[in-house]
């Protein structure tokens, strides 16, 4: 008999609950770390994350819940990153820098690592020398909800191990979900970072009252110049209407799930950032994802109008109407 | 003062009715046919359609509702066909062949000719001596309930005469409306027939229950499946996430009032076609135009997965759950 995966999931939230329910009902041994200790007592007594996807049960003699982040690295020999990428530095702290040796660190983080402007896999190389071919990461249009529902998802895997890359497909594929291996890493990462920045403006406009009409038409130059970024930050030939470019922007700007749409939306009816931020209790990615692609963008000049938009928006106070004014007219 | 222009609509739909709100408050003079005769009572007693958009009111001494096509037609320079593509071959039969001598047509339907699966501009081309290059078609993503609403819209205009084509643009454009010349005239028009198709594959998939995680892959397939056709039917350098075509396929896929939506919608929930149509006293113009590109196609031979599904389950009576099943293992 194979003898069990041992993967390691760093974090607590959706997206993390979604990838532990995948991993283990396919017979993985999953070592699951949690900041919040309570959340793990409660794992442990009932099955279920009390947070998020609640209603989905685990069987805890395959997931292992624990506090404990040096164990839980220590006891895999895949890990799992995905906590929100402005508490990345933070998570990783109590680590040295060995503890990801000879292990395949997995990124399922859509987000950079703020200050430092930088992926993530860039950060694990530079902070935890993880070989870039020892890392993968997680893309395409997913809803954690939707998987919690079982309802059929496509996941892909980006790495620059191809090989690597379809094993960990082979981890992950089930009667709902289909997951195919890529070799764009960057490309798929950065795009992932933009989506996010994307689906902030379509949140914006929304929340100004721009309807349908207008969001189709600023998606569709949102492709154009996430084209742009790729082409001038990391140009390779690469299929940008596939599933894990358009389709994830899609699933992310058309959904009002979104926590990018919705914190846009609160942006665009006239909320401040920080009483948004207060309202929503969460990390909405994208307000730190502008301001990295924003600082990276100085040096690479590509011409980014939604990009610009959202960060003059919400880094200088600038009226959103007024910046959705000015987008009106470049749009085409 | 320059001559105010002379423009015929034809049709009494919601997005004849739209047209006619932007030209004339741009200042044409509209002559608009209608085939109901009540309509046209309705419209110059009260100055609004009774059957869509409703609330839009026309100035009569600009806005000529007629029954009389030959009239309508005589009357103008410019001619808008924005009936449904089942019925143009019965709304122009009262016309003689030289009907559109010296006149440039603008199509604003998305769809084919039924039987003789030609474009709306190929079958002028042929019917009625119409040259190409004095023909114009409408795209762009643009429901007309917006129109009416004035949310910011935007139409591209395509004819192999890009003069002729900004010069429609100049008609159309106002505060709430951005318009852009486009050349590839006939991928925007096979764009504008496919698009129709996959949204009606999306209400499919949603009445069978898939979620937003599979519309994305779906839409992200499509286009890779629209590419393949275009290609293959009329090469050209093109750029398909421009609004009038990825954003186009948006508004359509994505709207809960897209009638091919709705359509499939309860095509997947287990209606038969002619219950559907019945309940809906609307035509989907995917149903016909997914025969046309079927039958196209058997000359073609190009790979579409979710246009050979939707029309087996339209006219093949294959079940809806049998094909979706199939094509989520071909989707990537």
């Amino acid at each position: 008999m194979q003898e069990r995966e041992r993967i390691a999931v760093l974090g607590g939230g959706s997206w993390a609950t979604a990838l532990v329910k995948i991993l283990s009902e396919n017979g993985a041994e999953v070592h699951w770390w949690l900041r919040n200790e309570e959340d793990v007592q409660h794992l442990r007594q009932y099955g279920h994350n009390p947070r998020y996807l609640s209603g989905v049960s685990f069987h805890l003699e395959q997931v292992l819940p624990s506090n404990d982040i040096k164990e839980t690295v220590a006891s895999a020999n895949w890990v799992i990153l995905a906590v929100p990428a402005a508490f990345v530095q933070q998570a990783l702290s109590a680590l040295d820098q060995n503890a990801f040796e000879g292990k395949t660190l997995v990124s399922a983080i859509k987000g950079m690592i703020p200050g430092e402007n930088i992926l993530i896999t860039d950060f694990l190389e530079e902070h935890y020398r993880v070989p870039a071919e020892h890392q993968c990461v997680i893309a395409g249009p997913c809803h954690a909800e939707e998987v919690a529902l079982e309802k059929q998802s496509y996941l892909t895997i980006g790495s620059h191990d191809l090989t690597r890359a379809e094993e960990f497909c082979g981890l992950l594929r089930n009667r709902y979900v289909s997951a195919n291996p890529l070799q764009d890493i960057d490309g798929v990462e950065y795009c992932a970072v933009l989506k996010n920045i994307i689906a902030l403006a379509c949140g914006i406009a929304h929340g100004l009252n721009y309807g349908d009409n207008f969001q189709a038409v600023m998606v569709s130059n949102a492709m154009e110049e996430i084209e742009r970024f790729l082409h001038a930050i990391m140009p390779r030939p690469r299929n940008l209407t596939g599933s894990a470019y358009l389709g994830d922007l899609l699933v992310t700007a058309y959904s009002q799930f979104s926590r990018n749409r919705t914190f846009g939306n609160m942006i665009g009816r006239g909320y401040t950032v920080k009483s948004a931020q207060f309202e929503m209790n969460m990390v909405a990615e994208g307000y730190y994802a502008v301001q990295s692609i924003n600082e990276l963008n100085k040096r690479l000049q590509v011409d980014m109008p939604i990009v610009s938009a959202v960060y003059r928006i919400l880094y200088e106070r600038i009226s959103p109407g007024v910046e959705i004014q000015i987008l009106k007219t470049k749009f085409k």
